[in-house]
């Protein structure tokens, strides 16, 4: 069962009636006037992080930003959060406090409250948070339209890039921070929910979260590599590593930023309205379900110059993908 | 730091001004006309499980109904919950089914809806639950009042001889059923928020619970062995085993019985209007906080005969206490 298979099977064998459940950043539950959100997110040692390679309060706080994420990609506002906490023995108490005043800085950086939550000790440390959030008109995944313009809001690939140098054993510079140090986009989101028609954020890198708006709204897409924003450092690392610069890119997780499809219209309207708003277009939404082209200057990347196989990367993003096939 | 200077620390750090935050078995939050709770409990393999206990049905059931109790507690409803899933790679996929499968029949057995969550492969298993729930008039610990009396739901201490026969390395019968199975006491909670002036959980045994509540409420008590039920298959396998009786019964935890406190007038008014309502009333609310004495038949009870080093148990449930203390 792939990741796909796993969530349709998940939605089929557990309805859900009070609002939208399984299937996007976060559940939507209708509440008064808005919609409460509420997304959970784990990160487990070994895992999603080693512990050489972070202090205890930049994982705290790196846990509390995968999940404000959520609710942003959702466009809302995030509230408060839950706690569940796996604690090694072996671990002195002095960093617990650690670890708590990472929670302290980000209750303070994104305005977000710890509601409660449960605290044990354990093998492997773990992470589980669940965050609360409210929205006014959440944006799903599911909203893309036939000739929408996608956008994402930042650089994609740093942070990948960071974590090659990690496993290379360098533990400081620009891009180990851009990995360590996650900038949610809650601002952006507020601000894209009032003209996005679909939105998610990039945790598993451009295509693999791409992929999940077109699944979810049976779209296609056609995305143009060169109007994606790649900086002379990202390209240089690349050259002089011989890391493969689309991969790194178009494949590279744990950047945060927002991707999104909107009208030609609405996006017109966004850039009056904001015009310091910073992101990029990089493609557009076809008609055509389950197929994605990827050109660099009117030539198709290949597939395979992407570091997945093939037949590994349809089982991880769906059966039908195309990713300039030729 | 011990666990009540610990819940003081997250609660001076951490202030919630959504509604009630850290301290009791579940958040309390207002939304509308009822409140809405919101309870987080982590379970992880060989800290509260080990594998070749239970199937992992059993084990899906039981991470369920540990939170569902919480909101019980609380005299809610459970509605819908996120479950956060690290599931190791040696476990074959269809034990992956057999949980989930575990998760339905509790989704049909306690009317909840799974509503999202997070899944990863991890060394050892752990389940983090966050289960939401409404309730019209939650009951906190806090509430307790001088000449209250002391109330609980069932029978204490057969969870806690189901565990002792586990490592024994006994596998079946009615004892290990009991821990293995848990059945959270939903309509007596609700019922009880109408009478009641506290509730918990009884998770960690009848004197630590009754402890949160004392130290919550700023109460002391007065608890009577002899009115604290007792069968006389708990007494015979404690005699054959030479188990302590009063370690299983005051200590045991994992019963997930309910604990409250009621007036005397409000207990009759309970009684008139629920004549088959089982519980027990097994001591009463002093004026004296912290202080917590245990009689049986008019003879205390000592610290040490429940299985605590004195110490410890200080260290475990607050400075003040004293049980029975000659």
């Amino acid at each position: 069962m792939n990741e796909q298979e796993f969530v349709q099977y998940l939605k089929r064998t557990f309805p859900f009636t009070h609002g939208f459940g399984i299937g996007d950043d976060t559940s939507v539950v209708k509440v008064g006037d808005s919609y409460q959100l509420i997304t959970k997110d784990i990160l487990i040692e070994d895992v999603h992080f080693r512990l050489e390679d972070c202090t205890l309060r930049e994982l705290a706080l790196k846990s509390l930003a995968v999940n404000v994420s959520d609710i942003s990609a959702m466009g809302g506002t995030p509230q408060y959060f839950y706690l569940g906490l796996g604690f090694p023995k072996n671990i002195p108490g002095e960093n617990l406090t650690q670890f708590y005043q990472g929670m302290e800085d980000g209750c303070r950086k994104w305005n977000i409250q710890l509601a409660g939550g449960d605290y044990s000790s354990s093998e492997k440390m773990f992470i589980s948070i669940t965050l609360i959030g409210t929205a006014s008109n959440p944006i799903y995944r599911s909203g893309a339209q036939t000739n929408d313009l996608i956008g994402i809001t930042g650089v994609t690939g740093e942070s990948a890039i960071g974590l090659k140098l990690l496993f290379k054993n360098i533990k400081n510079g620009y891009f180990i921070d851009k990995h360590k140090n996650v900038e949610p986009e809650v601002e952006k989101g507020k601000i894209l929910s009032q003209y996005a028609h679909s939105m998610i954020d990039i945790s598993d890198g451009v295509l693999l979260d791409l992929n999940r708006v077109l699944e979810a709204s049976h779209k296609g897409a056609h995305l143009f590599y060169e109007n994606i924003p790649v900086t002379p450092a990202m390209k240089e690392i690349c050259r002089s590593n011989q890391w493969n610069e689309y991969e790194c890119v178009l494949a590279g997780g744990e950047d945060y930023k927002l991707l999104f499809t909107i009208s030609r219209e609405k996006n017109l309207e966004l850039l009056q309205a904001n015009p310091a708003f910073e992101y990029y277009l990089i493609g557009e939404i076809t008609d055509s379900p389950g197929t994605l082209i990827v050109e660099d200057k009117n030539k198709p990347i290949k597939l395979t110059s992407l570091g997945y196989d093939h037949l590994l990367f349809r089982e991880k993003v769906g059966k039908k993908l195309l990713i300039g096939e030729d």
